[in-house]
């Protein structure tokens, strides 16, 4: 029989998991919003109970998902004590493992790495890494079986590889997409249509199979190309933010150059 | 009539613009190489006449393409007068708009902003974005009519901006692209799957229509998690490099939102 499942926050990971959870024959008994009204649309999807009382958590049985801010998991953690037999399960990068050792005697952590919203269409949950740690080997099983009903790839996961896990989505999508967003800009201000980067990057950010390839570097830093970097920084001097990034960025490429040619 | 066309050079874009070229129905009269060995791939696909020799260069006529090294194109041009009516064309990003006056009367840029490679299948020009600058408006019309042939998008472009829109090229992929590389090596080194990051890249970087939108940026720095970042931070310690760049880049992030909002 399928675990009775609860489910604590109203935001994106919160409505994608409870309707994604209910169009794989789970039931959603019951969400946990600050406001009630915020949680009408998951009620609609799903049919679940919702409630705006702390009390009401206490009450839950089976899996209670957290799918709040990291702020909120932790202070909530403080205030509620479960039932015996509750499986208390966190989705954050961030928090310990055992964050949740204070609420319940079984606890875990369902990590799903990638950038969910209520708008996207079909089901997020396909195709991608869910890092699981359960503090029992059943809750994991339990946990992995809700992951391949999902069509997620769910895998163990240790406290410091989901950090490092988080970090690199930081690296490789925050920061990226800051960049992005700045060439695109300094497109319009210099009268050109942003639109002209577009080709590039699809081209550039094809995304290789990293056990067997990286993506090429090219450009003036990997070829030490000292005249284009000088000249790309006077394009930037009135922007000192953006120079600063350019030079710190151009020195990191040949640092790892450095880095690599003498481990040969 | 269609011009008759030379391509000094026998790298990825000398190649293609040869090869591409041919396909649109155009004539490849000769190719000048280094080395005649290094241009027998081009001789066989486009028919073309290989040289070594300088002498020849200046004894070419039509159009005349530099797909050379920056370095190259400036050195080629000091020893080389063309005859009249030549249109000397350097492909370069970086490069003056009127670097080849001193080598021929009419001269242009073509620069494609794309990243062009000999292993590419189909048309590497097809619709992307080419930069043009010409000494005279026949010219431009005669380089935006090889454009089109190619598929590709022509437009004008003054020197400043061919020199802006080669920086958001570093911008948006070199540095992106280093960002991702480091990311996966991240991952390695933790006893990761480096392809945990790929399905992430591919939803957050969606390339969106640029003059209506930005990529949404998520992440620690724009929410200001200043706990999250320390611990980021705490992740890297042994990696000073890295570390500088997420500081870096963090930092960046914030100051841009302050810009905006003081903009507001």
């Amino acid at each position: 029989m399928k675990p009775l499942i609860h489910i604590l926050g109203n935001g994106n990971v919160a409505q994608v998991l409870a309707v994604q959870l209910t169009n794989s024959g789970y039931s959603i008994q019951s969400v946990y919003a600050r406001k009630k009204e915020n949680a009408n649309e998951i009620q609609t999807l799903t049919g679940a109970v919702v409630t705006d009382k702390i009390s009401d958590i206490e009450k839950m049985q089976g899996i209670v998902f957290f799918a709040l801010s990291d702020t909120a998991t932790a202070e909530f953690c403080k205030r509620i004590k479960f039932k015996k037999d509750v499986l208390a399960v966190h989705t954050s990068g961030t928090l310990p493992d055992n964050l949740l050792a204070e609420c319940s005697a079984d606890y875990a952590v369902f990590y799903p790495f990638q950038s969910i919203h209520k708008t996207d269409e079909g089901n997020p949950f396909k195709g991608i890494p869910v890092g699981i740690y359960a503090s029992k080997e059943e809750s994991y099983q339990l946990l992995s079986n809700i992951a391949f009903s999902l069509s997620a790839e769910a895998f163990e996961i240790t406290e410091k590889q989901r950090k490092v896990l988080h970090l690199s989505g930081v690296l490789s999508n925050n920061f990226t997409t800051f960049l992005i967003n700045e060439a695109a800009q300094l497109l319009k201000i210099n009268d050109l249509n942003p639109n002209l980067i577009a080709p590039l990057i699809k081209k550039t950010l094809n995304i290789p199979d990293f056990t067997k390839k990286q993506l090429p570097q090219t450009g003036p830093a990997i070829r030490n190309d000292k005249e284009i970097i000088r000249e790309h920084l006077k394009l930037l001097e009135k922007d000192h933010n953006l120079s600063e990034v350019y030079e710190m960025l151009t020195k990191s490429i040949r640092l790892r150059i450095k880095d690599n040619s003498s481990q040969l």
